[in-house]
Order: structure tokens, then sequence, then C-alpha cells
């Protein structure tokens, strides 16, 4: 769960962005045939087998439209959810609920949705000691609630963006002229919290990479058998991160390696969303209230 | 293309937000390698065969950062393109084209996915007569750029948000006391430029629908019988819309149906992303330049 | 009124701003005076006769300000208020009613005076089956309070923006290179949930969007015998609007045209304020709290 | 004018803000039928009688939209214009401006209406000595382009806001123990570069007001014949500003007092638009360029 | 204190502004070892001798993080502190008290600086009738906090910025033909609520002044000799403040002066922080809770 | 310097900000003496010796305000600087040389401050292989030019905010159980391109760090003493930072300690300003323009 913090400093103007997208005027469906509050209670609804996240995001949409819903959830983040099981029961103006209903669950099913699909990922590298991690790869204005997904899902998260997390690619190491000087200047430069990744592409950038001091070493686009040789090159002098393309076809054939993470893009930039939908939306009566 | 006006009132400012979202501070590595400027070159490559879609909010987000920054397209949005195509070239500040790489790629890939996704449905219905119509589950704050994907891959959108469209779903129709009077509220409350759809569950909802004058009738996780049945009876009375679930697997047998439209969540919020890169960045000589 | 939806993404920051262009440090003759809270009350006395329209939003200014401001209202949007009248009690602390004052009242004026106007060219038109139509003339950043202010005093809404509506004017029909080529375009790009409405000017264009399929047809600036004219050939195929410089004066005379719609700038333009005040503040004792 | 420091950092964002009330995803109509931009020009033509204010306004919002437009006054703000005259000439992307038309309109009728509205007031006041003021019962978020457009009229104007200037009124004077107590703690606290006004609502608030030292009394609702009578008593010791209800209908009456200013809240709450529009938009041919 | 309409209007915003700055996704450390709320206290303790200032933009700092969070004051805004007095205790969730601790702490000792050293240089220039005054010297987005800090030890508030005084300075006198036109362009042009305030340089610039009707005469820079003479000229006429480089050290020869006013740009640009801090949090016991 | 992106993304909206607290409606002294542009150029003097910084946002300040304002900068940042030198010249509209004069002036006085205060404290380690650090004690809404000035005046940026560093305190080990721990959980959850921080307050604290594999040992407020032989107990397994009110008066009886950072709230805190000025603004002759 995000802690209340980063729901008010950082979530909540998102949500309200997302908010604004879907209602320019008024919900003019909804203002049409209900000109007046009406208390109603609708059931949160799983429709696929999966891993259920960002209930808060759910509830919260709902909040900010109106503070007097209520959601009450039978499930948490993480859970392992399937097709009928019933998530939560939202109570509030039928209004609210028919309004918020869309936003809601957009952030619902796409979190959920790379949830799921990173743990299908994690599950093929169970046990391996190989841990997966997610990228930089999100969609725009979506990465606190993706970066949080990929955790609850059973990944781990690479650095949150340009500004916290150090990493030199080819550009930069022409720039500085060779990867010891990089790896210099980033020390110099930088933040000294920030631990140093360089990324290589064959045998002789992870040569440099190790002498220039690196903390971690990216294994980029590398064949099995080179990045077995690297890994032994590698020795343990520094973290080493396995990337290129991987999806949730050929992950498994990465177990064997010695690696200790692995990265991988399609996490929070192709994982389909899971089914889930609110339904039964029905009045309630004064004496149920 | 979005026109000027879309872009500095509508895209601009969520660009920003998914810069801001990229770069808090500063992009720490490359302003520890590169700390003066320096007139570089990039080509974007394509690595997949696809649809491209989004190349004016490619070259947007470098803008916003260095107005000085240029790309020169050889594609347009739509256009087919396959994996080692050349699509543009980048030119600028290389910082810049480093800085902005990621959260431009973001956009060009999610769209391109999206325009794809569309077209492979697209190419199921075509000849039938049947529209492909986007729906409203789309990214959080992405739905400008989700629905002109949908538009370049050959779909076609259905309302924008809740504040443009009528649609009365059995809710409405249950507060409203029958589709006559929804129909009829929702006429007399919203805007008359507005055509009304009723969403319809079963044959004696698309009769009420038909008597109520609804101009548009939407049948609504119906049997492949059902819908016939139903689309007799409408006998073009009324706009006819299929929805429920339509994914690439199953929608290519829903030709035969005399149906006008059929709405496809998936298109938005379940296609993978199109594979394209930056490659080759290099500084330019003083002589290039 | 409006909902808690419309009220929390789109009403209140626009207040907010109205709030902050009236306070940019602190009302310095209310803290000069009064450095510390103080209980009192209000009364929102009415000063000229007309329509009331727009109590939520006084009402939500002040919350804005202080959420434990309480108003009590003795009438509701819509009805009938003469000079004299009092309105609705305001309670809290004196410093906020101070300081909200002018901005809530300059809402409710302008709001009241738009249902004020609209009522009276309403009733002119009474009986005549003809509708009264707000236009998109409204003052900027004030347009979501105005068209509600319309519908309360007895009008209708035409579009609400660019966005949400198909108007095609001669530029447009001009560009496209007909009136049957301009609808055509509409219908292949925009929402199919759009209806589409064509601007005229003499018959021959009335008689080229009736063959064109248009759904409205808008007779802008003719005279009433052209009107008449235009109205038989329509027939009842398309809506008819007629527009061009309506104002009070002159309402009366269109009773007799068999149109559905009559547009009018002027609603939202040019209506004068209806005058209410806030008077008789005073401390409340302890003993009546 | 507005200088180019105001544009940017106070007009420039409610411009954008008046722009996506108009335009929340894109201008439909516009698009359907120019996809692609197309050069045009227009002329802005004036059909009623009046003062033109707001062209700076105008043209900033086309600017806004698009850099590339231009404009090209014949007129400048305060000009006397009558129905009929050419104000200007725009030139651009045709889309631009059908895109961005009404909401440059709106602000262009309404700013002068005022100027138009204030500029007769201050002809009856011609000769009298006395000013014409503005007060805050301005349009919410209006404000910066209403109070210079009383000035254009030849107005002048009374405090911006609740911040720069003190105005104690009978609930402070209440607050405070009495007016010579108010006028002490408004100088204690407010910053020193205020002048201090007290209203006054009989000779008896006059004579203790005078005695406070307030810079300015306000002879608030009284009769011609006591506001005689405070005149004279104030001989000259404290500026004198005269309000209630001050409309066109009943300015002349006032001429005579030997009052500093009177200020009036119709200048900005109740004018009527001055009616401009834009003609004859074509596109430019090449050779004409 | 400020009243809850400058806390909403103006200071939540700044306040959020801070907190974003601080939080840009999560508090990683506090969120690593605390998944879970769990309620705290601590003391917030005094470490310096001075002049408390802040403690509600303190409170606030929490509670717009979490509304739950408690703070129990036992000095108020003004009392002198000393090293070892605790001035409050927090109560809240722990994770909300160690998130917010710094940016609360950052107003806190700020403000209280800006207070001590506004003190102590009040106390040199008591008894002698001049009044100390802040400028707009400020921290950039910190106005509203520095120039409250400045009441709070005993100064006074000079114009809160550009919009609210008027001040002529050489390049405006120089721009307008005089000092004499300059002062009559200002009554013209500026409300009329403004005192005029004149910077002068010599006696002979005081003379001009006092022609041409100011009512506020700037010393700037003169000699202690100069100085008394231009006062001796004055003789009453007009308000007299005086500037240039008044520091805690020199403060004290000014007192014999017959000046209204002095100045000082480094109560608010160079006040070296009041050292607080926040101290003992623990777990509060479910029995003490 | 910034580079563009971090202008464009991060710091024009604070500029803006510092702009609007200074701009409410329009600087009126100006406006009054000159209604109409003037090109005009002015220097900037300096009056004090330190180190100049913040000369990109002293010229993004007017920029902002007018993009045709030229600043020709005859040093740069990190430059020392003397009492009399003429730094930069400045052409543009007078007008908007002295509306953006003190804003940009606020930020360039403050930063060069900042940097003149870390340029001394640096002088005091030079040769003794400790590395100075900043902290979060920066003034709120202005960080991002805070941090960058203390790197100008040599010194080194720590964690830049909560989201980006993780720094254990007593509170969190005591929330995990114990230092290992608490390692442990921070390992887990933060993102692992953080290198993890432990504050210690005694020997067995530093102990249980280095078993705990911490990579940062922060000595918190020990004695000269203890930080010997916890240095010489971590030896070489950690960096060490050396933290507890570190002032420019004692930063020197540190240099002997084998320490790698000493940590510094007072750079960002309590930094006085260094004076710059803007002088001799006159108008330009045609003939020099």
């Amino acid at each position: 769960m995000f802690d209340k913090a980063s729901l008010k400093v950082n979530i909540d103007p998102l949500i309200l962005g997302a908010l604004r997208e879907d209602i320019t005027s008024e919900d003019v469906t909804t203002m049409s045939v209900m000109p007046s509050p009406c208390q109603g209670m609708a059931r949160l609804l799983c429709k696929q087998e999966g891993i259920i996240c960002g209930l808060q995001v759910f509830e919260r949409t709902f909040k900010l439209l109106d503070e007097d819903t209520q959601v009450t959830f039978h499930v948490k983040d993480g859970d392992q959810v399937s097709a009928g099981m019933e998530l939560a029961k939202v109570t509030g103006d039928i209004r609210t609920i028919l309004t918020g209903e869309r936003t809601a669950l957009n952030y619902l099913q796409h979190m959920s949705g790379i949830a799921t699909y990173t743990h299908k990922m994690a599950a093929l590298l169970e046990g391996s000691g190989i841990k997966l991690l997610d990228t930089r790869k999100t969609s725009p204005n979506n990465r606190i609630f993706e970066k949080y997904a990929v955790t609850v899902g059973g990944g781990h998260n690479h650095r949150y963006n340009l500004s916290d997390g150090v990493l030199l690619k080819d550009n930069h190491i022409g720039a500085a002229g060779g990867v010891r000087q990089a790896v210099e200047m980033a020390r110099a430069h930088a933040p000294f919290v920030r631990r140093i990744e360089v990324e290589t592409e064959d045998l002789d950038m992870v040569r440099e990479a190790l002498e220039a001091g690196a903390d971690i070493i990216m294994l980029d686009n590398m064949t099995h058998e080179e990045m077995k040789e690297a890994i032994d090159l590698i020795a343990g002098r520094a973290d080493i991160e396995i990337s290129g393309n991987v999806t949730l076809e050929n992950a498994a054939k990465i177990r064997d390696l010695k690696a200790d993470y692995i990265s991988c893009g399609a996490l929070t930039h192709s994982a389909p969303i899971l089914d889930v939908s609110l339904k039964d939306l029905h009045p309630l009566d004064g004496s149920k209230n």
C-alpha cells in the first residue's frame, strides 16, 4: 500500500488528472436520470485469474469525487484472485459510483495486469536467485502506479527515474572518453549515495567496467554464452543485471545464469489488463442504510 | 496529426508531466559526463513490423526540452513499418537526446502498439461494413494519445468521455424507471447535439430502446443468435453497436452480423507496444554541422 | 445542482482561482481588526426580483476558505425571488465571511442574472414549442457556471465546446468542397455519437444540408420570410435552430415559426447581474452558539 | 496595453484556461474537414458603435494556439469604433483561426463592452472633477482584463483586491470597537504604503472617520442632501468616494457634488458586450502569401 | 497566525510544492522498515535562544500529509524560547512524522530565524520611534512566510510586491522626465488607494519629492549628516524611510534620527536559522493511545 | 550550468512562481511612468567579494518575462568576484529590466551566498581528503538552486530527497528491530541502485552497521575521540560521513580525521547573501541600438 504521504503529495494530482480527462463538464448521462443523490451499493467482481493490485487507488478515485463513498475490501493487494470472486463492496451515492467507475477500474485493471504478468515471470525465476527488475519503459504519467504494481507482483524496482540512478550507456562512455573516465566523472558529479551502473555489450567492456569499479554491470543483449563468460569474469566483484527483450516466453532460459538481476520492460509496457468489473449496482432501501 | 491547438492546449501539459516524472532534478548520468552542450545525431529504428503512430508526440517531447532539437521523419503516422527501417533522424544537443529518449519512445511505442493492434483487428472486419470502435478503457492521462492511435490504426472513436456522449446503462434505466423515461430524461437534460445510446442485454430491452427512440442501441454480451435477432428487430431504425470482450481472436466471428459498429476495450488497454529504438547516437563534427 | 463530482473535479479549481485573484497575500483589512477567529452570522438578502441561481457555488466559496462555515438556504436554485427576501443565513468565522463575501456574491449575482434573463426570454417563447438555447459566447473561465444558469432559467444547452459538437460553418464547407462533402467528412472523422449540424444562410444551403443528411440545420441571420420557407422545405427531416442576434426585444416575433430551437448569445454575454447582498453580519454570543 | 511581464506571468494562464474550457480534446468540426494546415485570412469587423478594448488579448489568444498567426490592427485600445469598420486582419492557419475565434472574441467583446459602458458614464461626469472608479464586483477569473478595460474607457481603478487596499466597513469597525480603533489597528497592521479608507453611512460616522485620520471616506448609500453635508464637513481633509448603485441612468445627478470619486459596480458586472466578429475567412492563394 | 483563508488559498500550494520537492515517489527509507501505519509521538525541542515563528506552518505540513496528525503546542508564535525547551508534541503515524519532519522543520527554522533576527534589530531601535521595515529581498516562493515572520519579530511590512505599492526610483523618474512628472503619472495611473513613495539620493531630490507631494520619501544610501538635513527639510510633510545596507551591526547608529521607518533587506535574505529539532520519536503503546 | 531540460522541466515553473509572487497584476510603478516599451541597458555590479553563482537563473528570469531581453556575462558560475566588478550587461525593454530586477537578484544573491559560504568551508578542508556535503536543510521550493550552488562552491551533494537515498536513523532502526534488520529491509524494498546509509551515535551502533553491511556510516554528533575510534573500527569497509552542527568556525578541527565526507546544513540554511546589484540602467539611443 502507498502511505498517506505519497497519496496526498504524488498520487492525488494524477487521479484528479484522469478524472478531468473523463469529466470535462459533468457526467451527462447520470445527471440526466438522477438529478438528486441516492445511496447505492455495487460489487467489485473479478472476471479472470491473477494478482489483484491497486485497490487503494480504486478506492481513492471514488473518495476524491465524494469523500462519503465507502469501499469494503475482501482482498488485499498481492492476493491471488480468480473469476467470480467478489473483491469489494462499494457504497455511496449511486451517481458517484457511476461517474467514477471507469477511471477507478482503469487503474485497477492496469495495475492488476502488471502485477499478474510480473508474478508469472517471477515464478519462472523462483529458486534461481535471480531477481526480476522493472525499467523506465512505463506508460507516461503512470510510473508511480506501475512500479508499485511490479513490487506487488513479486518484482523489484530499478531506478525510479533519470535523477535517482546512474546508468552509463555507450554514448555516455563515448562522451567521457572511456569507461574509466565515465565512472570517475559520475562518482565526482552524482550524489555519493548513488551506485554506478555501466551498460556493457561485450567482454571487453565488462572488463573495463570492472576495472573502473562499477557497482553494477549490465549485460545488454549478449548471447547466453557471452553472459556466462562475463559472469565468470565479474566473479562477484559487481552486481550483474541481464537486459534485453526478456519476455514470459524466454525468461526461463536464463534461470541457470549466476546473475543477480534480470530487467524486463514488458512488465510495464505490454502487460494486458486483468479483467475486473463493477456489478449489481442497486439503490439501498432506507431500511438497509 | 494533431493540430497545433490541441498540441499547445492539451498535449504539452501531459508530455511535461511525463518529463517531470522522469527528471525530478536533472539527468544525473548525462550531466556527469557531458557538462556542456554537444551537437549530435541519432537514428530512430524500427525493430518490429507494425503501424507507426505518435511521431509528432515523439518530436514534441524533444522540442519541449530544447526547441533547437530537429527531427526529420522518413515516414508518417499510419505507415506500415518493419524491422530494420530507419524512421527518422534526430539532431540536437546529445544531452537533450539522451534525456528525452525514454519519454519520447514510451509515447511512440505505446501509440504504435495501439495503432498496430487496431489495424490487425480492423483488417478482420474489412469488407464487412462494421466499423471498429474504441472505448473509455484507456490508460489514465493518456486518452488523447490512445484515441488518436485508434484512428491511425483504422478504427473509429466512441464518445471521448462522460461529458460528450450519452450512454444509458441498466442503472440509469433503473433510476429513470424504464428505458422510455431514461431516453426522455436524457433528451430533456443533455445538450441537444448528443445522440442517445442505450445499452441492452436482451431482446426485450432492444424493443424498449427502439420504442423510446434511441439513436444507437448497444448489444452487450449477447450470444451470436441473440444479436442476429436483435439486428433483425432493429431493422435500420437505430445504429447498432456490438460490445463485450471482443479480441483479435474472436473478432472475425462477428463479420457476418449486420451491425454498424463493434467496440473493443483491448485496443487501448491491452495492446503490447511496438518496438522502436534510438540508435547510433554520435557527436557531429564541426564540419558536419 | 452540480453533483459532487463536477464540484470536486471541475468547479473547485475555478473558485480557488477566483479567490486567489482576490487574496494574493491576506485580507489585510479583516486581519488588521480581527486577529483571532470570531463566530458570526450574516443574512443573504435579495434586492431585486428575479430567478436565484448559484447557491451551491456561493456556499462552496466559503467552504473552500473554511470548511466549518455553514450556509442554511431558504430557497433553491430556480426559485423566483424578490427584493427584501432573506435567501440564506451564513454562519462561521466572521473573518471568513468577510473575506469570501465578494467572490461568493460575484458568482451568485452573475449566475442569477443569467437565470433571470433566460427566464424572461423563455417566457416569451412559452407555448410556442421552441426551445431556447445558449451559445459558446460565455465569459472566459465561467462556462460551466453560465451553462448551468441557462438551464436553471429554463433554457437548454447547445454544445459545451468545440470538442463535443459538430457545427459546420461556411469556412468548413468551403474547405471540404461543399455541404455534402463536409457532412461526410464529419461523419467519418467525428465520434459517431455526435449529431451533425450545418449552418445555412439561404435556401440553397438549406437544400444542400438536407440532402447531405444533416441532423440539425441552423438558419443564420435569415429574414422572417426566408425562415418560413426554409422550415417548410425541411419539413421535419432535420432539427431546426434559429440564430442571429436574438434579444429580449425581438424574441417574441419568432414565436410563430415552426422551429425547434432558437439560440441566443445574450443569455450569457450580456445579462446584467441580479442584485443580492450579505447583510447584518454580527458576532454570535457564546450563549447563542 | 499590458506589458509583456503581465502577459507572460498573469494573463497567459488565464487565456490558456479559457482555451482548455473550449477545447477538451480537439476542434472536431475543423479537424474533420481540414486535416492539414492551410494559410488563410479573416477580417475583424465592428458591428456596433463603442470603444474597442482587448486587442492584445485577442491577438494573444491566437498566438498561444499557434505562434505563427499574425494580427494586423487598424485601431488601438481606446479608439472609438463604429459598425462596419474593419478593425484588424488575422492571417495564419485557417484551422487556428477557426479554433481560436470564439475565445478571442469572447475576450474582445467583453472588454470592449466594459470600455464602452465606462466611457458613457465617464462622459456624464466630464468637467465635474469627479473620477469614475471600478469595484471588486468583477467576473471571477477576469479581473485583470476588466480593470484594464475600465481604464481604457476613461475610468480609474479602485484597489485591485483584498490584499492591496484597506477598506474598513461596519463589521470591521464593530470588531475593532469603533472607527478610531479600526483605523489605528489598520495603520499598525497593514503595510504602511496603504491609504486607509472608511465606509460611512451617516454624518456621525463621517465625523469619526475624519477624527480618526482616514485617508479616504466612502459615503455609502447616502441621500443627495446627506452627501452634500458630509462633503462640507470633510472639507478637503480626506478624499471622498461616493458609492451605491450608481448607473448610467442616475450618474448625472451626482455631477454637482464636490466629491473626488464615484465608484460603480455596473462597469464590470453588468456592461453588455460590444458586438464584433470575424468575417470573410478565406484561404490565401500561394501567390498571395 | 495566518487565517484559514490565506492558508487554504495561498499557503497550502507552497507547502505542497515543498513536499513534492522532498518526496518524488515515496520516502523510501521509511517505507522500507515500516510498511504499515504505527502511532507514535515526538517532541519538538528548541536548541537555541530566540523567537519562535511558524508553528502553524509546521503543523500544516504534517496535516497536509495526513490530516490525522496532531500537534499540541506549548508556545505560540512570537514567544521567546531557549535551548532545551519543549515547544510541542507531535502525535500520529510515525511514518508521517518521519516523512514530514524535514520540510516542517525547514519552514519553522527559517521563519524563527527571521523573527529572531528581526527582534534583535527592533530592540536596537526601541524607544526611538523608528519602525523597522522589511523589503522585497525575500527567498523566492517564500515571501508570505518571511513577511509574516518579520511582523512576529516586531518589524513591519513594506509593500508586498510590485503590484501593491508605488516606489519611484531614479529610472522611473528619468523616464517620466522629473520627480514631479513621475509622481503625477503615478497618481494618474495607480489605484488611488496607493501612497506614493519616492527614492531620493540627495537633498535636491528630497526637495523635488516634497514639492511633488510624495507621501513617503526614501533616503537611500545617504550619510548620517545628509539624512539629518533631509529630515529637517521634510519637517513632517512626508513619511521618511531610511534605506541602505542596514545591519544588526550599524542599526543602533540611526536611533537618533527623526525618521519614521528604516528598511532592512538582511531581515529576510541573511538571517541564519533558529535551531529546533524533533526528538524522542517513539511508538505509542496500544494502552497509551 | 543547468542543462536546458532541467531548465524547461523543473526550473521555469519555480521562477514563474517567484515572479507571480512579485507581480500579482502589474508593476504599477513602472507602468505608470513608462506606458510604452523603451530599449535600455543596465550593468550587473558586484558589491562584495565571493563566488558568483546563478547567472543562468538571473538571465532566465528576464527571458521568462520577455524573450527579447539579452544578458551578456563577463564571468561564469564559480568565478571569484570582488566589489566593483561588472559581471554582466542586461539589454532590453527597460520596463522588463525594472520589473524582473528584484526576482532575478534574489536568486543570484542567494545562490552566490551559498556558493561563497561553501567555498570558504571547502577551503578549510582542502588537502584533507574530506569532501564537504550539503543536506536536505534547504529553503522550501529552492532545493534545486541551492544544491547546485553547493557544487559551484566546491561542495558535493548528499541525496536529493527522501525518494532517492536511504538513510536509516534510530527510529527506522527501532521500527525494524535492529540495525541488521533495517539494512536488510532497505535492501529488499529500496531500488537496488541505492547505497544504504546508517546513522550511528556510538561505537556499538557503528559495529552493528558494519556487520549489517551498510555502504555508508554516518557518525552523528560524536566527540572527536569517538569519531577517531569509529573510523579505526570501520577501517575502509564503509564510507564515513561526519555530521552534527559543523560550521565555518569549527570545520577546521575535523581536518585530521580520516573521514570521507562531512555534511553541513548551514551551507544552505544559514549562508548570508552575496551583495550584487543592477546599476546604471539607462535608455539606449537609437544610434546605439
